[in-house]
């Protein structure tokens, strides 16, 4: 084996020192390593083998880090990590303490932005170059990285819209593969495949219309190609676009074959892309599953039912609605606010609209939630995936917000089952004769029930249980953390002394049941895993102010910091709200 | 004077009863009508007089309610309510227990959809398009009615991006008046001119790209021209856009010529259009005026000051800069997601941004301010306008969230000045040296102090201030609300027992004069211009829960419910934060 180029380049500047002839091998080498590192240690896979030759020549044309890379989502930025300095710690990649999955500021200064959601590029490094025209600074050169599905997102537009009346020294590279983590949909899509097949297009060119120099399409795996358009590129002022069209997966045969599922794969052979066996016999199902498996069972009967899903049809399990009645489920793209306002529309007309968001993505849709929805009092189900800490995708992706920002608003009524039978009572009761909108909000990963699939039962919204009685001291848990409280208080030597509510309603309260733990109990702890400010801690603390209840309170919840990445274990220590810390603040408030 | 067709029209159904020939006539009363009523009840009149003619022909060749009109914005619809058996109660417009000012469900069946945001009437539109395909009634027309500014919003985009890969019977009337309050901006709006000029435009045509059928540039206001343009379009199915040149202002010669001005133009004579005197002689400076002097001011001398603003320059007063410093302040449009992003980039390079968005559009861009600025805790400055209730525009422009949904973001400083010497003082500091984002609120409308153009003093960032001493109960108010607490406590007999404490900082609270109130004082009030769940009066709950103190509290605010329009102190009665309602509150808990 010839002597590793990978393993000398310490930076970009190392990689400018290579002749052209050498970057295919270097692109087969860094190909590998990702390969390598990814099979073991997981991670997102499909969108870096896609950008691999894109990466290389971009860092080798352009002087990086003078001149600015934004990567639009970024988890196609694991070659550009590996290649600033970064390929020896590659390996904790989404660990604890280790690189983020995504480029992060912290980390490099080549890492220009932040990023974990879509479609930010383009506003952001359009930021840089207008900054960078008022510092003088003419020759820098700004470039905005971004994929076809996140480019249809509005807020890609609103930055062409902008850029396209500037002189900023701006390049979006578009990275068209067709797909974002499920196939890219979308009129701009169907656009963009066009102009594939027919190559440049001279009519209706989009881009030109806004006044964008357009080049392209080009061969996203064709290094000198991309060197020589590149190096054309960087003698044009103003804003330019570049379409160049890859392959998501590239060079790992399963990953371009299956791109959905190779998006992100967990474990697999690194000489043949085979997944490892991975043995869920006996594993709850996921919570996502039972919400997909749940909408079709009910959607069956029930013909008003209509899904909804911005761009996440596998990762909500929506999928599985999509499959059974195409015609009443839409994936929409990564337009979170459109989905919101669309849902309210079909809601006017009677529909019963469940729209399936990531908890985290909803806050692009708050507005929407606000105006559309909760002010019309509109009967729209949001099911919010992915609520609470999530894990390895980190800070950009915990849905750790939702509670405290959706419990300010009027007529929301807000769930959170404690397990996936809760959250199917909750789907069915939702399509029954709902009068206001309805958020429900659960966990990314399995429930903790095997029998989920238990008939029907309707909920009553608004109310509470008691779990678990208890003589000195009331645990008030909200959603499925509610599991770590139960060990919690078993774990206790003095477990009868404990009593325990789930909540399920963060809005409206169970009043009633707050009235009688306040009656009995002058200690009480919350746990929740949102956070701490304004969240349902903070409403169980209006509810005994205005009542006058006088209790020792302790709220554990998410602390005012950002969570970074780990998995869920790990960061709920550091949130303190695993079963030890519940533990611990039991016995420190019992003292 | 012949007998007025206008008087006999309760609904559509005698609209269409007339011969086409009388319309022009219908439309000279119309204009009139409005004209004359909004003259002296106040209200918006630019947009509602540019669409007269196409208002009439809408209801005219579309069967109303059964074909579903959506309006964008919704403050041209004047005509439209007027038409829809809201004449006679027109003069109540904007009125407490009057019309609102934009369309509203509750108000009219002809009122498919609330609007007071823009942008959605696309979104909207195409889900009851698409509901109504899925109940097969596909004779049934949808009809979205959008300006050429809020088309250029990313919402809009992913609402058109959506609807060109469907058979949805939707028709997007394109009201290009190239301005909205302000002139249009961006790249599509000079496209927009272009095809103005050239007539239907063959090449680059950006919507047929999208899939639509593109119709038009037509005139908006020639009646026969649309009754036959639509009367066409009824017979095409799909997704179909037509594009309407109409003047805003239109009939109202001084409306026509400073566009601006008579968005809203307050009080005018109806034959001339002449504003009526308005004497501010003796008036304090309005807030938003004192915001965008001070930043001409500290901009002269510091070259890092930065404007962004997403389509209010005129409302926000960043005009001001935009005037002495064109180079350095950005009217992007109607496109807040980008508005933040952009600045977020800019700040990057070492710029200080203050980027000036009213607080009920902030919600437009929340993603924004917790993905790209606080977690990145890039030093933007946020300041926004017409924070707290805002009167006459209601439920859907009242920024009494903010507090709640911003509170709870990590590495972001909350400040709510409670006058405009301490709004300037604000902006000073904020460009001095500051490490992590700023959000300044304040309220519309004039301030408090004459003298406010006062020498620069640095604030200390999370210091609130003790404004008098008092033996039994303390009142901590955050805001502009302080004059109000002010009074109220004045108007007691025995101020004397009352302490007032000014916090200034929603976040970080002041923890050192909170440990001084609650160690002195067992009865506690606070109050604020937002909502109650999750506010302000909430962080000092959790602050005082934390640090195990009892006090007898009473958090004043907005309660969970949607407020409406009305007069700023109507509303401040509603929500029990008026003069009267504060000292109630203080001598009940004195109690």
């Amino acid at each position: 084996m010839a002597e590793s180029i990978l393993m000398n380049i310490d930076s970009p500047s190392d990689l400018r020192k290579l002749p052209h002839e050498k970057l295919p091998e270097l692109a087969a080498e860094l190909r590998k390593f990702i390969i390598d590192i990814v099979a073991s240690k997981e991670g997102h896979l499909g969108a870096s083998l896609g950008v691999i030759e894109l990466t290389i020549a971009l860092h080798y044309i352009f002087n990086t880090p003078e001149d600015l890379l934004v990567w639009d989502v970024g988890h196609q930025a694991y070659g550009h990590k590996i290649l600033t300095g970064r390929r020896d710690i590659f390996h904790t990649n989404r660990q604890l303490n280790g690189l983020s999955g995504f480029p992060k500021r912290e980390e490099s200064e080549f890492d220009t932005f932040g990023v974990g959601h879509s479609s930010t590029s383009i506003s952001a490094a359009l930021g840089m170059a207008l900054a960078s025209n008022l510092k003088g600074e003419f020759q820098k050169q700004h470039i905005a990285i971004i994929g076809d599905a996140s480019i249809a997102s509005g807020m890609a537009f609103e930055g062409l819209n902008h850029a396209g009346v500037t002189n900023a020294n701006l390049l979006v590279v578009l990275n068209d593969n067709a797909i974002g983590i499920d196939p890219s949909v979308g009129a701009l899509k169907q656009y963009l495949t066009r102009a594939k097949v027919g190559q440049k297009p001279s009519q209706d060119n989009i881009i030109q219309a806004l006044n964008f120099k357009y080049f392209g399409p080009v061969d996203g795996h064709d290094i000198p190609g991309l060197l020589k358009t590149f190096e054309e590129l960087k003698k044009i002022k103003g804003p330019k676009f570049l379409h160049v069209i890859t392959r998501k997966g590239k060079g790992l045969q399963k990953a371009e074959e299956d791109q959905v599922k190779y998006h992100a794969p967990g474990k697999f052979a690194p000489d043949t892309g085979e997944l490892l066996p991975y043995n869920t016999d006996g594993l709850p199902l996921k919570y996502q599953d039972v919400f997909g498996l749940t909408l079709v069972e009910l959607a069956e009967k029930n013909k008003k039912i209509i899904g909804i899903t911005p761009a996440m049809p596998t990762g909500s399990s929506l999928k599985f609605m999509m499959d059974a009645f195409p015609d009443r489920a839409f994936d929409v793209g990564i337009a979170e606010q459109h989905a919101v306002t669309l849902a309210a529309g079909m809601a006017t007309r009677g529909f019963t609209v469940f729209c399936a968001i990531y908890s985290t993505f909803l806050q692009r849709a708050y507005d929407q939630v606000i105006h559309d929805v909760a002010l019309q009092k509109l009967p729209v189900i949001f099911c919010l995936d992915r609520a609470g800490l999530v894990g390895e995708d980190g800070a950009t992706h915990h849905g750790v917000f939702d509670i405290a920002y959706l419990r300010c608003i009027p007529n929301l009524i807000i769930a959170a089952p404690s397990n996936e039978v809760e959250l199917r009572n909750l789907i069915y009761t939702a399509q029954l004769n709902l009068t206001a909108p309805l958020v429900i909000r659960y966990p990314r990963g399995r429930g903790v029930v095997l029998d989920w699939k238990q008939e029907f039962k309707a909920v009553e919204l608004g109310k509470g249980e008691k779990l678990k009685d208890g003589t000195k001291l009331a645990v008030i848990s909200i959603g499925s953390i509610c599991s770590n409280v139960n060990v919690a208080i078993e774990s206790l030597g003095f477990s009868e002394e404990i009593a325990h509510y789930d909540a399920k309603f963060v809005k409206p309260l169970d009043e009633r049941m707050l009235h009688e733990i306040f009656d009995i109990f002058d200690k009480i702890i919350t746990v929740e895993d949102g956070v701490i400010s304004g969240g349902f801690g903070t409403a169980v603390l209006e509810f005994a102010s205005i009542n006058h209840y006088h209790a020792q309170m302790k709220c554990l919840g998410i602390p005012d910091i950002f969570i970074e990445h780990g998995n869920v274990l790990e960061l709920q220590e550091i949130a303190k709200i695993d079963v030890l810390s519940i533990s611990n603040a039991i016995k420190d408030l019992l003292k």
